[in-house]
């Protein structure tokens, strides 16, 4: 790792390009599931290989709250996400470039994804302009005004390095039908001039379909964007406020239009339930805050469903979160300390929590890829689902709408 | 370490009385450079020996702030301290001691020591009322009425089962004479009934020096305290707004009355200047919070003193904060990036500020003890005291006001 770290990125970026006579970061389809459209592969990029399906925790400000780099080496990331919208705002994306790049500013040598910032700007509301050429919207910091064009976000996520790019699309409403049709002609265009303005041969740039839950616009979406022939691709606008049956549909329609050689991307999902019906539907890489962010909360994942460590259940329970868990917070923390952490707001607890819910998803990931591999992934899945109480809506909606409160100018 | 800790505290605090036919908590003094008062030593507890002179990183609710057990073990800390006031409040020393002790809770293994709450209980000014026979207080957390008499904080004390406890004090103004005369007749009736109270063989109790800054009021305290032939002797009311001089002058008065074969401890200092020149005077044992929040204020140290990372000449500045720093932080992170987590308020700022700043001072106190062993402490002290600008006595009351501001209502 050392010796590869101190080559520059472009360096590393081209001698694949040469080994390999294509993109520089190439998916490899090693095994799909009969009976199932699990499936399982290896990403190769310029920082290393990430095996897939694969659940990227999110780094949104260049560091995945409360874990340092060493961390998530132990915990096995393999592709963690930054996001354009907040580091072009602060620290700024020239800046990270001068400093080296993302991965050498924030110390973490393996794979990362960049979005577009099209999500962050869309959910601004009150403070964004869109027409056809980009948008225009005013920064949750310090109310400036600033400019995305499909160019622009190209040319900031080159700047920051990441091994894949995201184009930039219009996230609309995903149940208001004319406000998508108007959406999707935009995000087509634009990620037409996202792909001419591309220039970084160690960055892959995937593309985003859109179009709420309409199926009609879903279709066009895969469709015009599988011609386009992007070397990976990106199912935006979910979980975004539908139901989850209204997801699920989607990715069974959509799923398939897209090529099967092709690395597919299930944005901003992350809940175990979400991975398990994702996977068994052919995506290949999540992201979600929702690990960290339930971790902040109190909130950790166990096989019988999330426990909330407010409860006064867990003031004396000598257990870890998780009997067995191989992490280093139930290797070494009770509930009852844990929960003393979070009532005392003891920046550990964040800490601990988090190692914690990053670990689950990703142990669950490296399940679901073994179970792939060895033909028992839907067995796996009916078990776990059997035995995890999925959170419910109101308690999701309720979680959601209290981080919103906590967190009113951060899109 | 592992076979020792699966054996309880109190069967190895036995052992060790067996072996030693007395206190469990032994000081040996190997060394005192001539032409100074300095000393090296080592503190055998049941939970490790503790090279002295030595730093303790504070872990007011059973954390040291925003560090993990294993970050300190990598800090090679030895002796840590644990806040009675703030423990018995929450989570409660009942608890803790159900838990199996505060060790155990904690997940430390090392060396703890717990103050006697006496100093947060006289910080809380219109929340609390003395008496001869002890004090009452009401909670900083919820208002609720309590009271603390020598008996019940060394009660406490056992139940956290720290390896060393540390007498119920009175802590004056330090500058008021009549009510230093008052509060010392007092601390030394509690510390004779603390004596008496305290059972637990596997723990230490130490004796506290009062009396300002005023001569005849800390000697008549050092001698009283002397006469009860406690295993250790800590010097308090120190540190709590008198200058530098008047610090320095008590101590050059107050520790040659002190027992040469007992550990002294200078409570709530911190600096490095204040190390340097407490080493300098004889002292043995040293706490404070300075390292911990300042770094999670984004204040660093330095050779040269300290940075405040919020500064904006460090921006762009690819240098760690410390060139040849072997702390985690410095070998992997520049200024820029911390100065970016700092200005983003993230988590991993206070975490990797904090190991810089608690390595900072633990190489330092490994420095000293080297350097006194070696005949050449006071060739070190003017060396490092040439090249470290002191932050003005100014700096340090604007940091503690603004601490104080944001934290309203904890002593």
């Amino acid at each position: 790792m050392a010796a590869r770290a101190a080559r520059p990125a472009h360096a590393r970026g081209a001698a694949i390009i040469t080994d390999q006579c294509k993109a520089p970061v190439v998916y490899d389809l090693l095994h799909t599931e009969p009976g199932s459209a699990a499936r399982v592969g290896i990403l190769h990029t310029p920082h290393g290989d990430v095996p897939t399906p694969v659940f990227c925790p999110v780094g949104t400000q260049a560091t995945v709250k409360a874990l340092a780099p060493r961390e998530l080496l132990e915990l096995d990331a393999h592709l963690i996400l930054g996001n354009t919208y907040h580091l072009y705002l602060r620290p700024g994306a020239d800046l990270i470039a001068r400093q080296g790049g993302l991965h050498r500013f924030m110390g973490w040598e393996r794979a990362l994804l960049t979005d577009s910032g099209g999500f962050q700007v869309f959910s601004l509301q009150a403070l964004r302009v869109v027409d056809d050429d980009g948008v225009t919207f005013r920064s949750h910091l310090d109310g400036s005004e600033h400019r995305f064009t499909p160019e622009r976000v190209v040319e900031i996520q080159e700047q920051l390095g990441s091994d894949i790019a995201m184009v930039l699309d219009e996230c609309a409403n995903p149940r208001d039908y004319a406000y998508n049709v108007a959406a999707l002609r935009r995000t087509h265009l634009w990620a037409e001039r996202c792909l001419r303005a591309h220039t970084r041969p160690d960055q892959a740039l995937y593309g985003i379909v859109q179009g709420g839950v309409f199926e009609d616009l879903r279709t066009e979406s895969a469709q015009a964007l599988a011609q386009l022939d992007f070397p990976g691709y990106a199912i935006g606008g979910l979980s975004v406020g539908e139901s989850k049956a209204e997801m699920y549909r989607i990715l069974d329609l959509v799923a398939p239009l897209l090529p099967a050689a092709r690395p597919r991307y299930l944005m901003g999902v992350g809940s175990p339930e979400d991975l398990l019906e994702g996977v068994a539907r052919g995506i290949d890489i999540f992201d979600c805050v929702l690990p960290t962010r339930l971790a902040r909360n109190g909130a950790v994942f166990a096989p019988d469903g999330r426990l909330n460590l407010r409860n006064a259940a867990y003031a004396e329970d000598p257990r870890p979160i998780q009997g067995g868990c191989a992490c280093y917070t139930c290797q070494n923390f009770s509930r009852a300390y844990l929960r003393h952490l979070v009532m005392a707001r003891e920046i550990l607890g964040l800490h601990l929590n988090t190692i914690h819910n990053v670990h689950f998803l990703l142990q669950l990931m490296r399940d679901i890829r073994q179970a792939v591999l060895e033909g028992r992934f839907l067995a796996l899945k009916e078990t776990f689902l059997g035995r995890y109480r999925v959170a419910d809506a109101g308690a999701r909606e309720g979680n959601r709408q209290a981080w919103r409160q906590r967190n009113r100018h951060q899109p």
